[in-house]
């Protein structure tokens, strides 16, 4: 491998702007109930103000407001029960001034009642009178039609994550189904001839798959569906199948292993070799991780991921996770993502000219919320299982100070 | 309903401890790669060491470091090669003072070498002779037997959740299948005359059903299953039928709706006749919420929540939840949930005596952030869709100024 290629690495940020180059996958139709979790893919319109009659939010009486103003204790309002609304029905009656008709919560108002006195500011004088003893405005301990939303608003675009709340609005607008993004395919190979499947024991000189295990994870909590394919030898025609089965098949590809130098030219060699290949990175500024490459083969981005399993599962959350997001059709920047905030227990060196991303683990002392940075080489897993995030450190800084604090992107 | 009900509320830290009152879900084995994000219902111990064989984590030649002690550019010393190490094999020769054998990353170090010298710090003379620019200690460029995880240790503990890196782990011991606990079966039943299903379209006076969707979501985000059983109108034998299915079925019960007085009547009437029911909270200090009611069916938590979307949501997520992850074999206390902290865009006054649940809006403002109350009823679902997380004001504050820092519990 030339020497040259240490230094033709791209900055982090470049790599990421390169995901917009990609196509989104396409659309299904879902159940509602089935859509938690996806990405939405249709703007939803109200098409009815919702709600589309005026609610009671307490027990009490409907009434007209100014039939209760100045009521007190000492001075109670006297109204007369002119009815009861059924729930689930329309009340069949109107409330007129100096009147009160019994309602429920999530009853519906009668015609000329403005507002519902609590039931708990009344008391029954008898069969047809109560007497109220505080005022009530007009509007309220109700809803209004449209308050929650009105007729002809755009209440959910493209891109936005299906949650609970999401789903309660599509439900209450009657969307029994709806349109999503298929969850991108991820294929995964991991390479090496050291490398045994997790159900044999390992010669000496081999250690078993972990990298299949935790990208597969990863790519299902950004929302992908993995596509485990297997090991791989360092055999080019092998790769070279296992490629294009991947293309065939999937939106990614996800090629981990290849940390030696020799590996990592086998991988550029066969990626370079399929249709319509283009290396596009060779290497990002960011430690770990900067062995990295990315080729788009057709429409469909390929990975060479280090072996190194902490180096492997860094590059898929500073750098692949928004690959994956994008490609899922997730809106960028709908909202902000939670950055937490903690302090760190220790300086922190750095070299400059990278970004550097350091393990943490988070602990609570005294209400403080504070990053234990997690040291170890990039080959131990276990250093991954300690840590509960990433500290980013800018590419422009030396170090950062115990004390100070810092932003943790956490693991999902 | 007795007036005296209203004033029995329950601290929320009393009713939160009653999860404890309750067991486990049973436990079952899966495939690793569907371990992933369930939580882990047994203990793993290393039966081996990880690696068990010292690995290099640099191309290069392995050497014994002192062969290298006091080479420079000017002054490199010169190493014999001695042979090179096949990956995924054990090498079949040793290394002796002044030797040196090419190595890729992942190879097994020979006998007689202790570390790797980087391939960057060498040059070859000829085919048997390298000259080395650098000296390398003992240990470096390699990782050492059981330097990741030494044998016999206890890596992970039940009621960890399978995160990727745990997955990562359970891979490197070979642990082909686990042992995790069942993911909680919450039953889903929506209450009310006014209440139709999302196919249809309500009537007057009628709304759609949306709790069964958000709680659905609620469930699914906390690791259970949800198990939507429909809409039940006030009907005492409906919904004994329901109850007794659910009972028969589920883990654990919601049943929404009902927040009108007698509705909440009708919930208790009819769960407290259940066989071996007992009633624990007839209503939680918090707002919004206060209408919650939470019983024991023999070993199950059958919870009234309220029937404001708003209401119901919040219960899930400040109490609810907790009993889910409970049931569902969490271990408390493992790592710390991360909080946000934000500050506020305003100021936010509180009723004391009882705890608030306030939506919020998270906003990036210079590199800050911030969180935007989201103001409105809670039986508007917009509200909820608008916001990102809630901020909790404690019983005995009165408000919080705007510009104060405050924790943000987020939505997930």
């Amino acid at each position: 491998m030339p020497m040259e290629n240490f230094f033709k690495v791209t900055e982090l940020e470049s790599v990421l702007a390169l995901r917009q180059t990609f196509p989104l996958v396409a659309t299904e139709e879902v159940a509602l109930a089935e859509a938690f979790g996806r990405v939405l893919a249709e703007a939803v319109r109200s098409d009815v103000d919702l709600p589309d009659f005026r609610r009671a939010t307490m027990d009490g009486y409907a009434v007209q407001g100014t039939s209760t103003f100045g009521a007190s204790e000492g001075n109670p309002a006297y109204l007369t029960l002119c009815g009861a609304v059924p729930m689930g029905r329309a009340p069949d009656f109107t409330v007129g001034p100096g009147e009160a008709a019994r309602i429920a919560t999530g009853g519906m108002l009668p015609e000329g009642a403005d507002s519902v006195i609590m039931i708990e500011h009344t008391e029954a004088v008898d069969e047809t009178l109560i007497e109220a003893y505080k005022s009530v405005a007009p509007g309220q301990n109700m809803v209004a039609v449209g308050e929650d939303v009105a007729r002809g608003q755009e209440v959910l675009s493209p891109g936005r994550s299906i949650r609970p709340q999401e789903a309660g609005l599509l439900a209450a607008f009657g969307r029994s189904r709806v349109a999503v993004f298929k969850r991108p395919v991820v294929a995964i190979v991991s390479t090496g001839d050291e490398v045994v499947p997790v159900d044999q024991t390992p010669g000496p000189g081999r250690i078993r798959d972990i990298n299949t295990y935790t990208l597969a994870g990863l790519v299902a909590s950004a929302g992908g569906v993995p596509f485990p394919l297997g090991i791989v030898h360092d055999d080019p025609r092998e790769l070279e199948a296992k490629c294009r089965l991947a293309l065939a098949r999937a939106d990614m590809v996800l090629i981990s292993g290849g940390s030696s130098v020799g590996a990592r030219d086998f991988t550029i060699e066969v990626v370079s070799g399929l249709p319509a290949a283009e290396i596009l990175v060779h290497g990002i500024a960011i430690s770990p991780g900067k062995p990295t490459i990315l080729a788009r083969v057709g429409q469909t981005p390929f990975w060479g991921l280090p072996g190194h399993v902490v180096s492997a599962m860094v590059v898929f959350e500073v750098v692949v996770r928004a690959f994956v997001e994008h490609q899922a059709g997730c809106a960028a920047g709908l909202r902000p993502r939670p950055r937490l905030t903690a302090r760190l227990t220790r300086n922190l060196a750095s070299a400059q000219g990278r970004t550097e991303f350091v393990r943490v683990r988070l602990l609570e002392r005294d209400g403080d919320l504070w990053a234990q940075p997690v040291l170890g080489k990039s080959g131990l897993i276990h250093t991954m299982v300690q840590a509960d995030g990433l500290v980013r450190i800018g590419r422009n800084t030396e170090g950062l100070d115990q004390g100070s604090p810092v932003a943790v992107l956490p693991f999902h």
